[in-house]
């Protein structure tokens, strides 16, 4: 027997059509590629998004067809979003950091027919155009090329919406450790859920009284779902464009009035190093989710110590939407002492309602929630990807219909998941685990080193052996020994690299990750000393 | 184009199992029918739920069979609740307070197969047992008859879920202001969407560090969501049972540091005057969501004023699974002067994202957003009724898919919704509706009566309360005490007029209706009789 209530599919575009009625004059606020603040509304936005509709109809484009977007946070990127999945195509987000060929392999694999671009990353796909078959126009998101469209474009009375709720609206490719990037598709159901998931007060908490600012990039796993979460919420959007040095989002965050702020943890150590310099308050920020990559303890505690906000550490990856955990206090860690708190609130955090999380080992099975027990990070949900576009990857899901997150994890008895390693990265010591990423937190926070990574030498005895690669900060000194004298203690004896190497340059992937993989090519004809 | 997201349909067994694997020892404490204090958890509770399906499985239960719940509010009934839904049966909310041949229509109109029962209930039950002839079996909610039930279950490993997440869950009848009760079929889906929409921070804002106490009960339109945001939180929760007296629930309210509540404004108007009287203080409570009836602004005001607890008002019903609107500032409201907030605050409040709502003229056509025009308040939604149990009242959406609530409403420049009046003449009476068309009919069986109208005079407790108004025919003779002893055991005890007035002359319409708006303006200086 089936319910008797209304057929209301969860689309995307009555999203922005419920910020259009309840919060039309709520404001979003974009620092433009060019400069200047440009500041709009979501009825404005909800107007051009359907202008921006009616130009791709009139360019042919069909549902199902994929357009692509290579730019960063502002108010005409969230136009081309709501316009693109309005009329049910898919709106396929570019990463600038990835390479020319990758940029141009997704673009093929994808087949975009029409993609909008910031000015400033136009070489780039003109640097390729040639081997862009399926491209039919690039627009560019500026003044000379966009705006002459959105004014000409008549919507009348264009249809949004009336489609199945799984339809695709979206489509993000992994930047791919191994193998050719692979694109999650997700759906107008999928991300409507996420967003429903992401307000509740336990993850985002996204109110209407609440002004936004989302570094990270709508590129970036969809900006953590802001870009729906906020107009959903009828939360001032502040998009700060091309600029995320430390004074720049400063004068946004003050300006603005930004109560919530998504980021990467190098975005806010920037910001951090910029107040400590000039001695600025933080007078309107409340709190701020960090994820992408472990949040350093230091980090979280220097906002919460100097500036009174909140920093809530969460982890996710394009396949969960992103958002998988975040690391909110449930009643019982709340209960505990600010002190014994903390233990909990470093890790990675607990699943909302709508994820089911678990860790296993070899064979599959469950392991216990005592934060000993190591095993793979599996994921089943409701916004979760099933399978990558075009089936790259084959099957991805297990028996239980779980994802295999790639990544290595604990569960504490409070229910809190803390990832130890990805799962390419750990250090198979003795036949034992040894967290790369533990070391590399302990090592990042000596006064001395910028950045450190930890990646496994070939042992003859013990098969693998950690190393630590780090880059100094500028002026700043140390040697080998006294790394390990400041590990000694944090880690167990067995952990303790075998060696620390000083380099000049430590590299970054397309979303700001360490890229380990090129440190360990780097690392080729490394030997381990003798002890 | 589909996404390739997983499918993980939207069934509410999904909820307590998060419940017992993420806040499994998070505890739900009830006040037993009995009196005593129960103390169970979200693990528990799961367990016995699981024993509760496989009782009905073994009674022949199937899917789509509707199982009755007589009950208040505690974990039994919450127990009751996931069990039947978990294997796709519908739950079936029996109101006590409806007269006995109300709820015997509405147990046969539903089919019921078997019902649990508060045991002082029962005996509304027996008084019309042999008249229920799809009642296999009533359970009483209690030690001797329930718990060796749940004991001697074994659940094994019983599938819970795994159907279309459009299946049936709930069923609950309106009282109905015309004819009989109506029932509003939920569907798993629309419950969960409920959940996930009143878990956003503009709605309840449920989290895990919050302790909820639901007064509303259970079965007057699901104690708005509280049994499933709860546990989807992982909400402690605090179930009053049948003491919703100021003390009682003061007791509760400290004894279980309750944070968030949910009522109708005549339990928290006996609160307050308890309070008062006492000279008590709330020292935990944060915040109460009042709906039900009208908000008075002084009840408001008082518990902000003298207790610091922050008085949402709320509106929804039974066909809006309740939720429609709360009254939570927006950012521009936020912005303004605490006495210019109360204008807003006071109304009953703005849609979450989920709910479409307007207002509409004679023609259909919609209004202006500007507090002044009235109209019809029309409202479509994901977790609104598309239409009411086998088809009663026929197709009940507009030609654009909205369903008339049937109350007159405007919507001010700042979205806040208010009801103005009624389309019909129903009388709201703590909280809880009286058909005063029901009254009528009645009153006009009695043979000395040509024709009687009821209507609501104001009560300084109970909101309001019905008073007939009767013209009698030539000769007849009848008085005050000769009618309230003829309605008496046709209506609940509650609906028993106060008063009874003779009239010369009833008004009827244009079409030979009564015209009831020119009975009230005649009524206009008339006050209760004091009992």
């Amino acid at each position: 027997m089936l319910g008797l209530m209304q057929d209301w599919p969860l689309t995307l575009d009555r999203i922005i059509a419920h910020a259009r009625t309840w919060h039309g004059e709520t404001e979003v606020v974009s620092r433009s590629i060019e400069g200047p603040i440009l500041r709009s509304t979501y009825g404005q936005i909800h107007e051009r998004a359907r202008r921006l509709s009616r130009v791709l109809l009139d360019l042919g484009v069909q549902p199902g067809d994929r357009v692509g977007a290579m730019a960063l946070n502002t108010g005409r990127h969230l136009e081309v979003w709501y316009g693109v999945m309005g009329i049910g195509a898919v709106c396929h987000t570019l990463n600038p950091r990835m390479s020319p060929d990758q940029i141009c392999y997704i673009i093929n694999h994808a087949e975009d027919r029409i993609i909008f671009c910031d000015a400033i990353f136009l070489p780039i796909l003109h640097s390729r155009r040639d081997q862009m078959p399926s491209v039919q126009r690039i627009i560019a998101l500026n003044d000379e090329d966009y705006e002459p469209l959105i004014a000409a474009a008549a919507p009348g009375d264009l249809a949004w919406g009336g489609f199945d709720e799984n339809t695709a609206a979206g489509l993000c490719y992994t930047s791919g450790t191994t193998g050719e990037p692979k694109g999650v598709l997700y759906s107008h159901r999928s991300n409507f859920l996420h967003t429903f998931a992401t307000m509740s007060a336990d993850v985002m908490g996204v109110s209407s009284r609440d002004v936004v600012l989302p570094v990270v990039p709508m590129f970036h796993a969809n900006a953590w779902g802001l870009a729906f979460s906020g107009p959903a919420a009828g939360a001032k959007l502040v998009m700060p464009g091309a600029k995320l040095d430390g004074a720049s989002i400063f004068e946004l965050l003050e300006t603005e009035k930004v109560t919530l702020s998504a980021a990467v943890p190098t975005v806010f150590q920037m910001l951090l190093t910029y107040l400590r310099e000039t001695g600025q308050r933080l007078t309107t920020l409340q709190r701020v989710v960090i994820g992408g990559a472990a949040l350093p303890p230091a980090l979280m505690h220097a906002f919460q110590d100097e500036q009174d906000v909140l920093v809530v550490h969460a982890w996710g990856m394009t396949e969960t939407s992103p958002l998988g955990v975040v690391s909110m206090p449930e009643s019982r860690v709340a209960a505990l002492s600010p002190a014994a708190q903390r233990v909990h609130l470093e890790k990675q955090g607990r699943p909302p309602i709508g994820i089911e999380l678990r860790i296993a080992d070899e064979t599959g099975a469950d392991l216990p929630h005592d934060g000993q027990a190591v095993g793979r990070l599996m994921v089943r949900g409701v916004f979760v990807a099933g399978g990558y576009f075009r089936g790259e990857g084959g099957d991805i899901l297990d028996d239980r219909g779980f994802f295999d997150t790639g990544d290595i994890a604990t569960i504490d008895e409070y229910g809190f998941m803390e990832i130890t390693d990805r799962a390419k990265d750990v250090i198979k010591s003795g036949g034992e685990w040894i967290s790369s990423i533990e070391i590399e937190n302990l090592t990042m926070a000596h006064p001395a080193v910028e950045i450190a990574a930890v990646v496994g030498a070939a042992h003859p005895k013990w098969d693998e052996r950690p190393v630590v690669v780090a880059k100094l900060k500028p002026e700043a000194s140390v040697d080998r020994a006294e790394i390990l004298a400041f590990l000694e203690g944090k880690i167990p004896r067995w952990w303790t690299p075998d060696d620390v190497v000083f380099v000049d340059d430590i590299p970054l992937g397309p979303t700001g990750k360490v890229d380990k993989k090129l440190i360990r090519q780097r690392m080729a004809g490394y030997v381990l000393p003798t002890a």
